[in-house]
This record gives C-alpha cells, sequence and structure tokens, in this order.
C-alpha cells in the first residue's frame, strides 16, 4: 500500500474523483500490475491477494494460477470444510485472523469467500465452496466476510454468479431459468450482500444466460444493485472481461489484472467519441476511490499475527469440520492405550488443500501420523505405519503386504485414502469421484485382515464410498482441512475433539445418481441446469433417491434428543423452538436444522428446503433450550409471472433435524401469503377466471346459454371440466356457435380488473 | 364435399387464385364451421374430420371434444397400440383403411397421425401417440400417412410441435434446447415430412421455446417449408390461432374452426392499412385451393367399405400390437381344454380407446369374455367369469369374494385390470400411473387363491407394474386395443394369435423414476425439458436406472436366434445384416431393433439409439438373412455451433437386439464425418488453438518466450495444462507479461483460418 493517509470521509471520493481527468479515471477502472490497483491523484493504489482459506500474496512474477510462490500464511481449512462445521462464530473467527493476516501483509481485499453452489460433485473448484444449499452457503459466507471486513480488510464475494464448473468455464453461458437461478444460484450472494456488504463482488468467467457476467448489466446493476442495494465495487475475475466498454456500462468497475493501459484507452476513446457516457467512467472509478479510501482506512503498520494462535485455530476449525459418517460399535474414539495400525501415504503426507489460486504457502503443515503418535504417546497404545501406496500411485504389492500385516498385528486399522492432488484444482473438473483403484484394493485387503478398521478420507468433493460404507464400521470424512488437519484428525480419531460436523453435501452412492450427472458440463458453449431448482438433497428428496449420506448428517462420540418442538411466527419470520438434550456420556455439538416445506403449494418445490440451522455445544447429560429464527423472505419462491418475491400463504410444515433425512421433529405453522395481482386477459383460461370473484358469474352465464345439454355434460364429466378449465377465454370465444362475443369478454376482464 | 369437379392442375390453382378478390382470399384462410372450409369462385368447400385412429364425422352441432356423437365408423386401436405392433405394412394397411373410410364419408382429410413423443408416462394424450423414441414415431407414422394418402385423403401430421402434455396446452411454452429439439421432438416429423408429404400437418396449441407454434416462422416456414421441403398446407389444431395476422405471416394457412369472419376481416384490414403484404394472403389462399383441389381429386361417390372386413383388420392389429410382457414357465398359452376363470369387469366392459377428440363411435364391439368363451368352446375347456370390481370403481367385498372363489376353482386365472377412462383422455394430464387400489387388492387375493395367474392390462398410458410383477407369471400388456381388442386379446391368450408386439414406451419400476419427473408439467405458462436429449430408454440407459420392462421389450411363444450379425456402409448409410432363425416350435415374429452409439463421442449421445427396426415373420425353425437400412442423416446430430445435421466420423457400435436391454449382436463400422468448420476468433480457447495444424505453431512459440520455467511448470503438470487449455486467446493476451500481442493474435487467426 502506498501513500496512506488518514481515513476519508465520502464527500472526499467526490472531491477526489473531481479533481481527476479522463484518462486517469479511466485508469482506475483497471489495474497496475497482477495484484495492485492503480494510483491517481489523490489515490491510493491496494493491493488485492487470492484468498479464501488464506493469504497468498505474491512476492514477484505475479500469476493467477499458484504457479509460483506466495508469502508464508495460515492455510485454514478450504471451504469445504469450513461449510461442513455449520459454525456461524468459528467461521467469523477464521475471517477475523484472515483480516489480521491481510492487514500484516498490507493487501487491502482478500478475494473471497466463494460461495457457489455445489452443483455436482464434478465441480473441480467444489473444495473452494460452502455448500449445495443457498441458504448455508449465504449464512457461513456472511459470517466470513463479517469477521474479515471487521479487521478492515474488503472481502471480495466470488464468484458472482453461476460459476459451478471449470470446464470451458472462460466461455460456456450457464443457461438457468429464473426460480433457480434466483433461489438456488443468487439466493446465497443477495444474502451475503444484503447481510453485510462486501467491499467487493468478484464477477464470474462465464456467461449467465448467453450474457457475460462481466457485462451483464441484469446481473450486476439491476439484480446486485438496484434490487439488493449493493453499494461496493465490482471486480472481474483475473482474465474475465470479454467487451470492456459493455463491462463497464454494465457495471463492472474494475477490470483485473493489468491489461497494460489497453482498455483504459478504450474508455477514454469511447467517452471521447460520445460512444460512452463520462458519468459511466465516473462510477466505476468513483467506486474505485471509495474501495482504495476504505482499504487505506483499514491498514496498520507494523501489524504481525501469532503464527502459533493462528494455528491453533486452524486445528481447532478443522477438528469442527470433520464429519464422522459412520461408527458402528462405537469403534470410535481409539483408546489410547490401543494397538493401532496407521495405513496410507495420506496419513504422513496430507493432502490439505486444494491447487490453483488458492493454493497457500503454509506456515506449518502437521501430519496426522505424528499427531496420532503424539496423542497415543499418553496412554500405553502402540501405533505402527504402513504406506500401503505411493503418493504417485499405481500398485505396489509390498506395500500392501507390509499394511495387511500391520493391521493384522493390531487392534484397530486406520485406512487413510483419498483422491489424488491431481484431480481437484482450480481449471478443470473431475472426471468420476471414484477413489484410486490401488487405494481401493488396499482397503479390501486391510479390512480382510482387521475388520476393525477405520477410514480416513481426503477429499475436496465427494467421493463414491458405496463400494465399502458397508464393510467397514467406521468412516472418518477429513475433506481438505488445511495446515492444522493431521492434528484436528488424531484429535478426532481418539476423541480430544468430539466430532461435529455435518455434511454439507450429499454423498450419493452412484455418481449416474446425481441431479447434473446428464448435463454436467455441457458443449458448444452452453451448460443447461436441467435440474432446476432440484440440487443437492432437493434432487435425491424429490426423486426418493437412496444416498449414501444424506445432506446435513454427521455423527458424534454422545447422542442428542430433540423435544418440544414448536413453530411461532413474529415479524420477522418464524421461530422454532425446541429442547436439546445431550443424552449421552460425553460433551459435544449438535447442529440443529431446520426444513420446511409448503403441502399443496402452488408451485414446485423441493420436498424440504433447509431454512435456519443452529449449532449447539452440549455439555454430557445438559438440556437447553434452543431456537432457530427462519426469516419470512426466505420462505418465499420468486414467481416469474410478477417477477418478484412471494411469500405463499398456507400452513407450513416445518421438519427440525438432526439431517435431511433423520427429522426428530415436526411442526406447522400457519404463515399469511404475499397479494399476487395477475391481471386478467384474452389468454387467462377459463379455470382462471372461475377462480375470479366478479369474473365466474360471466362464465356460468356463458356455459348456461349453450343450453342445458352442453352445461350437464361439462359439469358432470370432471374430465370434461378439465379440459375445458385450461382454455383461454378469447379462444373460445372464436368457436363457432359458442355465442360468446369477443367485446363482451373484454368488458367482463375490465370490469374484474377494476374489481380486484 | 360440394361442387366438385374433375382433377385440377397446378396451373389451375394459380388460375382460380387470380380470379379471387382479397375478401376471397382471405376467406379461404379460416373453416366455415367446425369440419368444413369455406368454398369461394372455383374452389369447393372440403371436410377435415378428427382421427386418428377412426372417422370422428360428427353429424351435427359440432365440437372438438368429443361431447356430441358422430357417424359409426371402425375403431381401429389407437396409436399407443399401432406402435407397438412396429409393423410398417400393417399401419399402411390400417392407413388404407382409414382412407376408405374417409373416402366413403366425403371426409377430405383425416385429421392424424399424431407422433408427438411420449414425454413422461403422465402426458394426457400420450394414447394417441406412437413411440418415444423418433425414428419409431417418424417411421411408422410414415407407414400411416403413405397409406391413408394412398386413397386420395389427406392426412393432417399432428401436434406440431412439442405438445408433450394437456396441462395448460394451450398456453405452455416448451422450453427446449436446440439438440433435444431437433433430435427428439422434430425429427419424427422431419422423417414423414420429407418422405410423405402429408397434405397438411397441424400446428399445435403450445408455445415452443416462447412463441405460439400457430404463429412461429422459424417452426412453420424455415424448418418445416425450408428445410424439410413440405409443400403442403399447415392448419391450426382447433383453437390454436392467438394473433391471426402473425399466424399468417409465419406460414398457418387454414385456422380452424371458424372464426365466424372476424380474422378474415384482419387479414383484410391489414392488407389495405398496408400491415400485411398481399401475397402473403396469396401464398395461404393459394395452399388452401392446392388443398381443395387435392381433396377433390381423391373423392368417389357411392363409396362404401367392408365393415366386417374392417373389423377383421381392427383384430389383426390389435392381436399384432399386444405385449407379452412376461411368461414365466410358459403359462401361456392357454390350452382349449383349460379351467379358466376371467375375472375383471374390463374383460366384459372393455376399455379400447381414450376420450376427446379421437372418440370414435364403434361399428361393433368384442369383449374378451365373449370371446375367450368362443375359442375354448373349441375345446373341453370351462370358463367362468367373476366381475371383481365395478366400472365405477370402490371396493365391494361380495365380488372379490366371487372372484376368488372362480379363481380357486380354475387351474388358470386370467385377471383384466387397466386404466380407469376417467384418468385418461385428452384435455388433462393423468396424475400418477398407479392402478387403482381396489384393482390391486384384488388382483392380491385372486394371487393367494390361484398363483397361476395372467394378468391382463388396459391402459392407455404405462401403470407401475412393480408392486405385483414379481408375483405373477404371466403378464399381457392389451393397452387402448380398439373396437375389436377383445378378439385379438382372446386369439392371444389362446395362442391363436403368436404376441409379437414390443414396447415403444419403458415401463419404469417408479414414476419417480423417469425423466420428466420433476418439470412435468411446468407452472406459470413454462415447461422446462430439462432432460434434454434423454427420454425414454435414452434416460433409464444413460443413468443407469432399472426398469421394469426396457423399450423394445415383448415375449414370444416361440424363441429367436440371432447370429452373424455384420455393418457395412453404403451411400444411403449402413446396412445391417444379420441370420435370425426361429428356434421354437410356432410360427411367430420378432421385431430385431438396431441402435448405435459412438464411443469418445465428441458430443453428448445417449449410450444407445434407435436407428431402425424390421418385423420379421418366420415359421417355427425358419432361418432368414435379414437386413436392416440405417439412413446415414439418422447417425447426425446437430450441431448449435454451426446449426446444422453433422454426422460425426469414427467407430460407431451398432448393438442389434430383441430389446433395448436384450441386446443379441454387436458389431462396428466406421464411418467418415461430415466437415465442421468453426472459424478461430479471440473467444477460441487455447486448447483450440493447439488442435489447429497453423495456429498450434504460435501457441508454441509463445508459450516458449515466457520462459523455461513457465513452460515447463504447465507442460509437466497435466492439471496445470488443463487449466490453461481452457483460456480463450484474446484473454490471455490481456494478462500482464505474457508477452503476447493482440494484433499478432488477430493476424495469426486470420492465417489459420484461411488456411483452414
Amino acid at each position: 500500500m502506498t501513500d496512506t493517509t488518514t481515513t476519508q470521509s465520502t464527500a472526499s471520493v467526490d472531491e477526489t474523483l473531481a479533481a481527476l481527468t479522463l484518462e486517469e479515471k479511466a485508469s482506475l477502472t483497471s489495474g497496475a500490475d497482477f495484484w495492485t490497483t492503480k494510483s491517481a491523484p489523490g489515490v491510493p493504489s491496494i493491493m488485492l491477494t487470492d484468498g479464501p482459506h488464506g493469504v497468498r500474496k505474491q512476492r514477484a512474477n505475479g500469476d493467477h494460477l499458484g504457479i509460483t510462490d506466495s508469502v508464508p500464511a495460515t492455510c485454514f481449512p478450504p471451504a469445504v470444510a469450513l461449510g461442513s462445521s455449520w459454525d456461524v462464530s468459528l467461521l467469523e473467527r477464521v475471517g477475523i485472523a484472515l483480516g489480521e493476516e491481510s492487514v500484516a501483509e498490507n493487501v487491502g481485499v482478500l478475494l473471497g469467500p466463494g460461495i457457489n453452489i455445489k452443483r455436482s460433485p464434478l465441480g473441480g473448484r467444489n473444495f473452494e465452496y460452502l455448500s449445495e444449499d443457498p441458504i448455508a452457503s449465504g449464512v457461513l459466507g456472511s459470517a466470513l466476510v463479517r469477521g474479515l471486513q471487521s479487521q478492515g480488510v474488503g472481502a471480495s464475494l466470488k464468484h458472482f454468479a453461476a460459476n459451478n464448473q471449470e470446464a470451458d468455464r472462460m466461455r460456456v453461458s450457464a443457461d438457468i431459468d429464473e426460480r433457480p437461478l434466483r433461489e438456488i444460484y443468487l439466493r446465497g450472494f443477495q444474502r451475503v450482500v444484503e447481510d453485510e456488504q462486501p467491499w467487493t463482488v468478484m464477477c464470474s468467467y462465464n456467461r449467465l444466460n448467453g450474457v457475460y457476467t462481466s457485462e451483464d448489466p441484469w446481473l450486476l446493476n439491476t439484480v446486485l444493485r438496484d434490487e439488493w442495494g449493493f453499494t461496493g465495487l465490482v471486480v472481474s475475475d483475473w482474465g474475465a472481461v470479454n467487451d470492456r466498454i459493455a463491462g463497464v456500462e454494465a457495471g463492472l468497475d474494475l477490470e483485473m489484472p493489468s491489461s497494460s493501459g489497453r482498455t483504459d484507452a478504450q474508455l477514454v476513446e469511447a467517452v471521447r467519441s460520445g460512444a460512452l457516457a463520462e458519468s459511466v467512467v465516473d462510477t466505476a472509478a468513483r467506486r474505485a476511490i471509495d474501495l482504495a479510501f476504505k482499504a487505506v482506512a483499514g491498514a496498520r503498520d507494523d501489524v504481525t499475527y501469532d503464527v502459533d494462535a493462528h494455528h491453533a485455530l486452524a486445528r481447532e476449525a478443522a477438528g469442527a469440520s470433520i464429519v464422522l459418517l459412520k461408527n458402528d460399535g462405537d469403534l470410535l474414539p481409539l483408546a489410547t492405550d490401543a494397538a493401532v495400525a496407521v495405513i496410507g501415504e495420506l496419513a504422513r503426507t496430507p493432502r490439505y488443500q486444494g491447487a490453483g489460486s488458492s493454493l497457500i504457502n503454509p506456515t506449518k503443515l502437521d501430519n496426522a501420523l505424528d499427531e496420532i503418535r503424539e496423542l497415543a504417546a499418553s496412554g500405553a497404545g502402540t501405533v505402527t505405519f504402513a504406506a500401503g501406496y505411493t503418493a504417485d500411485g499405481g500398485e505396489d504389492a509390498a506395500l500392501v503386504a507390509d499394511a495387511v500385516a500391520a493391521a493384522a498385528a493390531a487392534s484397530v486399522a486406520v485406512v487413510f485414502v483419498g483422491v489424488p492432488a491431481e484431480q481437484e484444482s482450480e481449471g478443470f473438473d473431475r472426471e468420476h469421484i471414484e477413489l484410486p483403484a490401488e487405494q481401493l484394493a488396499l482397503l479390501d485387503a486391510v479390512i480382510e485382515a482387521n475388520p476393525n478398521t477405520v477410514v480416513v478420507l481426503s477429499n475436496g468433493g465427494v467421493v463414491r464410498l458405496s463400494g465399502f460404507a458397508d464393510r467397514v464400521p467406521a468412516i472418518v470424512e477429513g475433506w481438505l482441512l488445511g495446515q492444522a488437519g493431521g492434528g484436528a484428525v488424531a484429535d478426532v480419531l481418539y476423541g480430544a475433539v468430539n466430532p461435529s460436523g455435518r455434511l454439507q453435501e450429499t454423498i450419493p452412492v452412484r455418481l449416474q445418481d446425481t441431479a447434473a450427472y446428464l448435463d454436467f458440463p455441457g458443449e458448444h458453449g452452453h451448460v443447461r441446469y436441467g435440474e432446476g431448482l432440484f440440487v443437492g438433497y432437493r434432487w435425491f428428496d424429490a426423486r426418493e433417491i437412496e444416498v449414501s449420506f444424506p445432506y446435513g448428517h454427521g455423527l458424534s462420540y454422545t447422542t442428542f434428543d430433540y423435544s418440544d418442538v414448536s413453530v411461532t411466527t413474529d415479524a420477522a419470520g418464524l421461530v422454532v423452538r425446541l429442547t436439546l438434550t445431550n443424552t449421552g456420556g460425553r460433551d459435544g455439538a449438535e447442529v440443529v436444522q431446520v426444513y420446511t416445506s409448503l403441502p399443496g403449494s402452488a408451485v414446485v418445490r423441493a420436498p424440504r428446503e433447509l431454512k435456519g440451522f443452529t449449532k449447539v455445544a452440549l455439555a454430557a447429560g445438559e438440556s437447553r433450550a434452543v431456537e432457530v429464527a427462519v426469516r419470512r423472505e426466505d420462505l418465499a419462491y420468486f414467481d416469474t409471472r410478477v417477477d418478484q418475491w412471494v411469500v405463499e400463504g398456507g400452513s407450513y410444515t416445518v421438519e427440525v433435524g438432526a439431517s435431511s433425512r433423520d427429522i426428530r421433529g415436526t411442526s406447522s405453522v400457519e404463515v399469511s401469503g404475499d397479494a399476487v395481482r395477475v391481471t386478467l386477459d384474452m389468454n387467462s383460461s377459463i379455470g382462471e377466471l372461475m377462480a375470479h370473484p366478479v369474473a365466474s358469474q360471466f362464465i356460468m352465464q356463458a356455459m348456461a346459454s349453450q343450453g342445458e345439454g352442453f352445461t350437464s355434460a361439462l359439469m358432470d364429466d370432471p374430465g370434461m371440466f378439465k379440459m375445458m378449465e385450461s382454455f383461454p377465454i378469447g379462444r373460445l370465444a372464436g368457436f363457432p356457435g359458442m355465442g360468446i362475443d369477443r367485446d363482451q369478454i373484454g368488458q367482463l376482464l375490465a370490469a374484474a380488473n377494476a374489481a380486484s
């Protein structure tokens, strides 16, 4: 950061802007180089740096691909793990820590969080995203932004929007219908913007319904600013600008990285030629100045951070993110005096983050094997190790034989398996969700040698478990856990941490069962989101498809009882109340999940939709009253007839569960609906008219005029009636012999519209 | 038909047109009443009448809803049955018979066939359609048109297009992407138009991608006429006109029924005001005159038809359409000396057609019970009957008790179950695919009393069989079989006819498993065809979903062996050869089905697609060489980059099967591809450039200029390489420090495009 001064007022932004030439203003709308903005008279340059789960500040020769090195920073768990914690306050604390490190490195904006929906398990960047659910994404994304920005560092909410795959990501058009776009893919962004006002929003590379998001006025101005009230700056993803003039007009303020002045000159030329209003450049420049001033205001010199404390926080976060998928016969936690065989190279050489722009150079790096040995050392236990396979894959009979021998000699085998690093990265999608064949073969051999086998997974996106899940008693989903993940895994295995993570992504039985299987990743520049609203658990529930582990699932070393579930309404929405009791022998935390549905809804809906959640820590035996608020606006669907959010009135079913398929209590609550006024016209159907108090009278008269036979044929035959119901009134009038006059209908419609 | 003269030449059409006033010409573009066109000087009025499986000529008080009565006509099996025969020559003979009856009734155009795709089992009008496959629909639809038009009667190919549901059918927009629209929903229409030139095509009620098909110039002119070469007349479905001016401009020639002159006047007024070119009205009027002349040329006075012969043909067609789904232990055919309990009201009171505009007033009506008694009378068998349930539904314990007693006393129980008439009609969709609960309860009781139970189904769309299919040894799918269906069922049950029908629609295990389950029938005026290309068996195969009975399935009382499968190419496409042998003890017919796929295809494809079929009758023990031709154009996909059909080159897998999941022989054949020239531009990706012989050299140089480290980081890391591949070259040029000049790239692209 250069030329920092004291906090600037809003007024001074305008004054600063007014003093600039057109060339200077244009220059503020694109980067100086890979990571910094340009300075101008009165305007400092600031640094933006990759996140989201750490500070990736490059020393030199910047790139956006994770190729060249960056300064050491704490590698917190990537979003795939953090999301699984469902812990709002934890994510806020991680955000604070990220802010501290950013300030220490003079970083004004940390590029994150990423809150795109995990549409397909194949999404190459799923490890950077929080959830398959929009409310979970929005609430948890908000926590990260809140924490980060509390330190005077800007967030960059990304990738806006519908960047749910890596294949052809710089061109592909995500073709999404209005309701899924609004209710699934934009809803999380809306939540974070409205609640937290991130300093910046980063547009994505892709097109949305045919238009590059970097030049989509509907997305960047109408929706983001006019509807949601966003006041910050929109920055391009690095290299996302297609047509700079169209972009600035659409609301894309800052192009990154540098265009070496080429696009600045285009803007100047366009203004000079009259093709572009100078006010458009002013608007972008004003936001760039405002951002620079905010960054300057947040900057502090000589700040350092406590590397060890941040490492400890990373370990805590990782521990809270691990999901205990299965634990038959309470095989876990391990006793410290157990004879444990640790198997798998991943235990020694951890995979703890994905590749690409989010690749962090960690301050330290734990591995599970050392941490297990350390915890086991407190008891009389033994820990043996066998690599089982090599990091670069391929069969190795000798390694398998060693592993089998170790397993056979131990009381418990803990087998680390996972997705190889080269399969999960920004820039390309996964091709399958299978674990490596050699790891599965190893696992088979170990199970044979010792049925007391615990599987520990390392993966950024879900893997297929149905090949072995019924043959092992315990499975620990370890995701990518950041630099302290090794310790966190050891903590969970030995019960130093009681697992409390819950799935933010359904684990399917087969890839073929997943919603986007047939149209992911599209072809020839388009990907159709054919599953519509039915993403993730919405799909599996609506189609009643068996899953390996459902959304929201996760076990604990203790048990929880739900009772007294009730729901009331208040001005803000619903208040769901229950009593939660830790009925087991250990302290632990439960994620209470609230799902709603509206039986008999007039619109398409998933069988259940997550609307709220809370993570509750309870001591063994403790009982506590728990409240979960559901916002009224989160009950709304987007009504395409009137182009607005509408809360449908009716009796909502409220399900409270420990997962989407482990509902522990159900209640219902009457909710008043929003008025939706749809004007009647010649294309209104007879059914619609008959539902209208005024228009219905006319219809009955018209039918009677057709004679007794006609009316009774119609009214006595439900099928015939259904057929007639769908006739637009204007069309029926055209039929010969119906005796229905179009002018009369016009008057009727006008009267009905006036009366409603 | 009025004022008939002798055959008119094409020249006289123009002469006749030239002599008409604008008002007279406009008057020819809409009906005189419900079923006739208007006359004009030199132009006779002609009659159009509902089909498709019989002549529904109304005496008076016409309607389009099947409300009022019509003259007696042979009720042939509806399309759901005829399609299941897979018998091209049989359908042509049925078409001829329909033509004879039309001529006898002075009908100039019979409104059919309907060849829309069975997208969902819930489609209310599925009983009027042939198949879930476009090639099957097209080939069988062509046979009907060929037969009908051979008699001088016009067909009306309907409903064009994408009318795959009844819900909100007069307004709903079928929102379909280009490939599924072309390859699934339009392909059958294209086949019939190109092969048979139906005199008329009937536009549908619905909108297609937002535009009413009755006023879609792309559909009615660009595709139908310019691309496919249609020379006939487009008639509206009855009441389908939304905006008459837009319609006539788009190529909708004839509005039906009458608008009482209102829209004729609109056209005149539009021409007078200059809003519409008179030539547009001329074009529509010319086609109306041409149609009238064709109808007149085909008309013959004092023609009658042989009612008994047509009834016999209806029985033959029904017999060929019945699908023997299951026959464990060769329970069927029944011996004529067996003691048979016939159970179910449907055996006595048949359901033989669906409701709505296709409702035929039959010349006679057989029922299965009488026909079974007649066949059994030839042996020493006994036939008892128990109604089991009443036609209007509801539990009736006494009827069930009688049925159980009858079943227990017999050697075989034949239980007739089916979908109630009120659930299947034009005008509304089905709400589920379940058989009535009381019928299922009856069936359970009968199975308990006598495990030798045969189930005979009556249904226009598929029903769920998974509740009992594994508990009964034999299932006969009897569809809706027309007026002679009762005899045909008896023929099959006793082996007088060896069943040879095959499923044209997959029978799913559950409705939830079907492709369109989540977005059928849409809401608020739109239905998204989210499954894309994956309709019917394409969906089940691609997702590897278990089905009750697969597409193409059907058993025989004999067995067939497939051998010597080979494939060659010729100028027309592929020639598939095999030897088919009847290896059983009875004469019978087999439907040989040819499916293709292209492993490693560059575009999305179903695992197998039907491309040809032939029905072969073989005497017991007979062996015959069989050839199935596959047209080269049927191998093409629709390439959205260049907006044309493209045959992709490569080694095609050709599967020959007795069903889509009973493949009996596989071969492969090399097919040369069509050239597809996609111009390179700034948005071409590095991967696309590297695949280009000229452009690739430049890319390698540019990478080299980044230095050794960059190049090796890229080339040594497959993931990094994949990430780079998707970068558009123009975007990369914008990155600082890449040393790539946009002007140079422009020259490179121009050179590459010139060289290719």
